[in-house]
């Protein structure tokens, strides 16, 4: 099945052994999918030099042109870098995208772990979801375990458009809910969509998850960046996108939060370009110090897409998500979704209705919000106290928070160190998609360690720190 | 909870009467959200004059300051609305939001439905699934919660990989098994990965899901048919295709077996041209009149993506399958997944495996096969007294057959005719994916009623196909 085509063979100048299939009409397209799927796969290994797009251009019988713009891309989105005399290199941060792909073997789990990203799943309320689950299952109508609506059942949605209008302000209806499996699938649908409106460019913030570039891509869309400071993203960079995906609530991983005037100028931006905003509202019940702001949606319903799920205030293992979208987008959305699994769990589904409906996602917040905080609060007051040098950067929310270093530190090496002590960490970099120059810094996420492992994740992220010093 | 405290009586001059709680330190918050409260719950009206700052500040007897800022947030969500001279207003959006809750109308469901591709979903075993739930629950160590393996959880990969080479003949090891949300999903799945390694062109039989040819076409194959006739699909006709979907053990719709040489020949066209087979065996445990035919996987497991799911034996509406794949396609197949869900509900894949484990999937698939052999035998002996000139097509197995009409009768006109009875039927022309020569025909789902409708759907169906003759 596999058609490798040893078309660049003669490689071997730069030590690379890369199989690349440029058959169709789309040399480029085909020539940025082959490098980012062999740096994804570690074909092509961190710091690795690229043939000059001379080389490769006169390897590959295309024109030079075409490889220069397919590197410039790349190097755009963060996978390769390109040096003045150093020529084109394998970025160091695909060693971070592979990791995050590959499942990590058990064996090898460090003994702390304050990346970002997950809930403390100790904390999931297993109890009342196994009382929901048997509510679920004694009214839950024959029906309901068939090939029910792929937009989802309407008991959650209707549980849904209640609690997303009273929590975060989202202005909704039922019938403009579209239940997904997990934020993955529902940016996947949309960019979906949008390819299949013809739309050509998603524009991304400059630190964001990786994968959200890959899903985009997958489903044809090229990205952009759009720059972040300490109001979030940077609106009038936007120029023109088609779509942007924007974390407004709480950048993630800056932390930052989007600025009135420009929410205010994002639902312009929509309106005159006729564009779409994807609002990941991934972690907007977690805020500390006030109120959390409200969601962009409700200042645009027909101009955004807003996405939510269980995964921060739940678990991410039961991959339950929901769209609320224009109203012009539903048939399509749901078409797609009928393609790529028919229907989400419908069971889950019912059990989740229940779970909101009882009163128990309310409470699970409230209690998961609290715990969240309690941590927050003791990382800070530790790291303030033993590291004042490092700077906390972003707003009292969600699950994790920015740690400037000084400019004299490298990511790389703390993360290092703290790997040899059995705590695992991130940097910035990880998240970076293009060149942008923004100090090294750690995203700690302290909602990750189970509750009995948080003192000792702090202490030793706090001794790594001193010792970095 | 609410506490109202009607410190703003002297909104009269506004006409508003609205009671607001600002207990507590944090003012202005407490006072954004009262106000998106009455906003989003009518009690301020769209285009109703707010007091100005100044006035609402005096009566809260609070700063200005508090209160404008209140306002400009409140402004930049877009719940209120200022223009110049016009003063601040309730925005006209919040009408939209109050159409709000009006469920869909329920689409009038046919009294008797017979189409196939569902099994009775009345008959899942709702309390034992339950009890496996609990069981799972109980045992599930935390991290399983999280973004757990996306190839999909070790103790279920297990569990199937000892099912299906007991009950299907499988040849398997638990790391060549991705689980996946259903067939469609693992369909997908599979012709993203033929489309990136540069396969162009999926074959499938000639009658079949239609929708599996749009899930081809969505991951960009082309689709060619192969013809069936009386042994399976004529796999000498299979000519250049990359790869091809099949239905060995039971062919859907047409329920003929796929021939012992036509297993053998398709295994060799496979290695002979690098080629993709792709068994869906979506019903393989349902034969009644011997011991079913293993899979052609076992002929060829580096050759043949195995494909299976719960739908039938438990529920559609759990979304749970599986693949069993060759080596070489298993990292790029969790590639592709990880940017499609990332996992599959991994609480419903310990819950499976916990229903295999103990026993229950068996029972379940031996309580479910008696039942529909009977109903087969039921509408087989049905039709052969009241309708003998009807031909019955296909083996005694799964959960539809193949009713062949005299060539004088039109499949339009019975499915319209019995629509007007109550009861739904499906022509074979629903299932045609080219020019055909097969003879009128319906598709007969004896698994679709539940137990006490099916009765009264049988006595239907003869009715409507005497009136016919």
């Amino acid at each position: 099945v596999v058609r490798s085509n040893p078309v660049a063979e003669t490689w071997a100048s730069a030590s690379v052994d890369l199989h690349l299939d440029l058959a169709g009409s789309r040399k480029r397209e085909a020539l940025e999918r082959a490098l980012r799927d062999a740096v994804r796969t570690g074909r092509l290994g961190p710091g690795l030099q690229l043939p000059s797009s001379r080389a490769l251009a006169s390897d590959l019988g295309i024109a030079r042109n075409t490889v220069a713009d397919a590197y410039g891309q790349l190097i755009a989105e963060g996978w390769l870098t390109a040096r003045q005399g150093a020529g084109t290199r394998v970025a160091d941060r695909s060693s971070a995208v592979e990791a995050a792909a590959t499942p990590a073997p058990q064996a090898s789990r460090p003994q702390y772990d304050l990346r970002a990203g997950s809930p403390d799943t100790a904390i999931f309320p297993r109890s009342a979801w196994l009382a929901a689950t048997r509510r679920a299952l004694t009214a839950a109508p024959a029906e309901a375990l068939g090939y029910t609506d792929p937009q989802g059942r309407p008991e959650l949605r209707q549980a849904l458009a209640g609690y997303l209008a009273r929590a975060r302000g989202v202005q909704l209806t039922p019938d403009r809910i579209v239940i997904c499996s997990g934020f993955t699938q529902g940016l996947g649908l949309i960019c979906q969509v949008l390819r299949r409106r013809g739309a050509k460019t998603l524009a991304m913030e400059v630190y964001g998850q990786p994968r959200h570039g890959d899903i985009a891509a997958a489903a044809g869309l090229s990205t952009t960046t759009v720059p972040v400071d300490g109001h979030g993203a940077m609106i009038d960079k936007l120029a023109d996108a088609d779509a942007v995906l924007l974390t407004p609530a709480h950048q993630f991983p800056l932390g930052v939060v989007l600025g009135p005037q420009r929410r205010s100028r994002v639902a312009a931006w929509a309106d005159a370009t006729n564009g779409l905003v994807i609002e990941d509202d991934y972690d907007g019940e977690f805020r500390y110090d006030r109120q959390p702001v409200g969601a962009v949606q409700s200042l645009a319903p027909e101009r955004v897409a807003y996405a939510g799920t269980v995964s921060k205030a739940l678990a991410p293992g039961l991959r339950l998500g929901w769209l609320a979208l224009p109203a012009a987008l539903v048939g399509d959305v749901v078409a797609v979704k009928i393609l790529t699994d028919r229907i989400t769990s419908s069971l889950d589904q019912l059990t989740l209705a229940e779970f909101i409906n009882s009163g128990h996602y309310d409470r699970q917040v409230r209690r998961s919000r609290l715990a969240y905080r309690r941590r927050r609060d003791r990382l800070v007051d530790a790291l303030s106290r033993h590291t004042p040098w490092v700077r906390i950067i972003g707003i009292a929310a969600g699950l994790h928070l920015l740690l400037e270093l000084p400019d004299s530190q490298a990511e790389h090496d703390i993360i290092t160190r703290a790997a040899r002590h059995g705590l695992a960490l991130e940097g910035l970099g990880s998240y970076q998609r293009a060149l942008s120059t923004y100090p090294p810094a750690l995203v700690i996420g302290y909602g990750t360690p189970h509750e009995h492992a948080f003192t000792g994740a702090v202490e030793r992220l706090t001794a790594v720190l001193a010792r970095s010093a």
